[in-house]
C-alpha cells in the first residue's frame, strides 16, 4: 500500500522539496511504497532547484486517501492539506508551523520543531539515523532552506537552519550565496505575471479587530519593475476587496537582494496601517527598511494598531 | 518566568513520573525556570513509586495558565489538560496518544511517536542529548513504563518500552519484575475503595452505533475479591447509566498477574457484548483470557459487534 507523502496546497519549495526528501528518507527506512506527491503547480523557483539538482517534480495528487497512509510534510492544518485528508490514516508529520485544524484517530509520529524550515528538521533526521545523504537530496535541503529564510536573511532563520545549509552545500557542491541568489532570482520574475497572480501567489486573509486585512507579498529583484503597475495593482486590489470583503488589502512587494520592503495599502486605515511602521503612506506606498518576513515583521505591527 | 509542565487530569504513573522527568530535562537543558505540577490526586501505585526512589510528588496545579508557557506530557487533548491550558503558550508536547482538540498560536516543539509509554520517548530524549539519567529518573522511567505496559504484557507495548525498561534498570539498581509487580500491587488494592471509585477511577465513554457505552477498567491481584462486590457494583454501574444516559456499561477487572480480565456488562445489547468476544454471558459476567488492554482488545470488538 503506497504511504503518501506531501507539503501543502500552493506548494513553495520547502513543501515540494520536504516531500521528495522525506519519501527518500522512508525508503532508506525500509518503507519501499513511500511515494512523494504535491497538491499544485511548482513555481519557478521550485523548478529552477529541480532542473538544478536533475530531479523530477512528485506527481499532483488527484487520488482519494480515504484509508490511505500519508505522511504530511511543511504543514498540518487540514484546509491546507489534501482535500480528503480527513479521512486518511495520518502516519507521520513533519513540520514547523503552529498546529491548528489537525486531529488523528490512533497514535502517530510527530516532529515539529520552531526552526525556520522543515528540510532543517529532515536533516537531522538523517544525521540521527545515519543515512546517506545523496548529492541531490542535500540540494533539495539547501533550496528549501535558502528559500523559507530568504537567504538567511528572514527572522525566522534559526542558527540550525545555517548550520545545516553550511554542512549540505559541501555535500551539494554549490556555493550557497550564489546558488541562493540564482534561485530566488529564478522565482522573483514578476513581468510575466498578472496584477491577479501578483495579489494570490502567497497572500493570505487575517481578522484584526473589526477588520478583515488581506495581507500579500510578491518577492522581486526589482522593487520599481512592480511599481511601475502600482495603478492595475490598486484596481486589482479593491476589485479583490469587493468580490471578498476585504476591508483593508496590503501587498508588500520585497526586495530579496537589499532584504528591505515596500508596501502598497488599499481600504479602511490605511493611516494606521502605515502608523504601525512610524511612518506615513505617499501615494497610498511605504518603504520598510530591513522588513522581509510577513510572519514576524508585518502582521504583527498591523494586528497591534487595529486592535487597540 | 516559570515554565508549567503536567500531565493529563487523573493522572497515572506515566503522567506524573513523565512531568518529574521532563522537568529534569529542561532543567539539564538550562532551563532553571522549569517545575513540574500535577493536575489531580497521585494514585497508590504512583505513591509507591515515588516513594521507592525517594522523589517528592509535584506541586497541585492551580495557578491559572494565561500567557504562561507550559509543557504538556502525555497528553495533549484540551479537556483532559489544564481549565485554562487554551491560553498558555505550549512550548512543547511529549506525548505517545492521538492528537486531538489541540491549537497552539505559534509554532512549537512537538514530540510524539506510538510507543507504549511518553517516558520512552523521554528516554530516548536524554540519549539523544547525553543528558545523565540520575537513578530516582531512572526508576520514575521504569515506574511509568511498568504502568502503562502492566509489566510489558499490554499490546500497547513495544520492544522499545521494554529495552528502555531494561537498560534503565541497572542504573535504577532494581528487578523489574520484582519491583515492578510490588508496584502493580499497591495500585490494585480494591478493598479500600467504594463501588463508585472503582467505576469511575479510569472509565471512558464512547460512542458506537445508536449506543453509548461506558467501559471502565480496574486492575487486581485478586479477581475474586472485586466480584465478591458484584451486585452492588450493578447497582452503581445501573445508577450511573440511569443519570448519564449510558445505555451499555462494560467493568473489565483485569488480574495483573496472569493477564486475564473478567467482564461485568449491564445495559441494552449485553449478549452482543458478550458475543464480541465469541463468548456467552453466565450472571452477567464472561471470562476473557488474555485480555489486558481497554483501548486495543476491549474497544474494537465491542464497536465491531456494535455497529454491524
Amino acid at each position: 500500500m503506497t504511504t503518501y507523502i506531501f507539503g501543502h496546497q500552493n506548494p513553495d519549495t520547502d513543501a515540494i522539496s520536504s516531500a521528495i526528501i522525506m519519501a527518500d528518507f522512508e525508503q532508506q527506512n525500509g518503507n519501499q511504497d513511500a511515494k512523494a506527491y504535491r497538491l499544485g503547480d511548482v513555481s519557478p523557483e521550485t523548478q529552477y532547484a529541480l532542473d538544478y539538482f536533475k530531479v523530477s517534480a512528485p506527481e499532483l495528487l488527484t487520488d482519494d486517501l480515504t484509508d490511505q497512509d500519508v505522511i504530511l510534510v511543511d504543514h498540518n492544518e487540514f484546509q491546507q492539506s489534501a482535500e480528503t485528508i480527513d479521512k486518511a490514516v495520518i502516519k507521520h508529520v513533519i513540520d514547523h508551523h503552529r498546529i491548528a485544524n489537525f486531529e488523528t484517530a490512533g497514535p502517530l509520529y510527530y516532529r515539529a520543531e520552531p526552526v525556520g524550515c522543515t528540510a532543517t528538521i529532515l536533516y537531522k533526521m538523517y544525521k540521527e539515523e545515519g543515512y546517506e545523504i545523496r548529492p541531490e537530496i542535500a540540494g533539495l535541503m539547501i533550496s528549501a532552506i535558502i528559500s523559507d529564510s530568504l537567504l538567511f536573511k528572514s527572522p525566522t532563520c534559526t542558527t540550525q537552519d545555517v548550520n545545516a545549509a553550511k554542512a549540505l552545500a559541501e555535500i551539494a557542491g554549490v556555493d550557497l550565496d550564489a546558488y541562493g541568489l540564482d534561485m530566488l532570482k529564478a522565482g522573483a520574475s514578476t513581468a510575466d505575471k498578472t496584477e491577479e497572480q501578483l495579489l494570490d501567489a502567497d497572500a493570505k486573509s487575517f481578522s484584526m479587530g473589526d477588520y478583515t486585512v488581506r495581507i500579500g507579498q510578491v518577492n522581486t529583484v526589482d522593487i520599481d519593475e512592480v511599481f511601475a503597475r502600482q495603478e492595475a495593482l490598486e484596481n486589482a486590489m479593491n476589485k479583490a476587496s469587493a468580490e471578498n470583503g476585504y476591508d483593508i488589502f496590503v501587498l508588500a512587494i520585497t526586495d530579496i537582494i537589499n532584504s528591505d520592503s515596500k508596501i502598497l495599502v488599499v481600504g479602511a486605515e490605511t493611516d494606521a496601517v502605515a502608523a504601525a511602521f512610524d511612518t506615513k503612506l505617499e501615494n497610498n506606498t511605504a518603504f520598510l527598511p530591513g522588513v522581509v518576513s510577513r510572519k514576524k515583521q508585518i502582521v504583527p505591527p498591523i494586528t497591534a494598531a487595529l486592535t487597540k
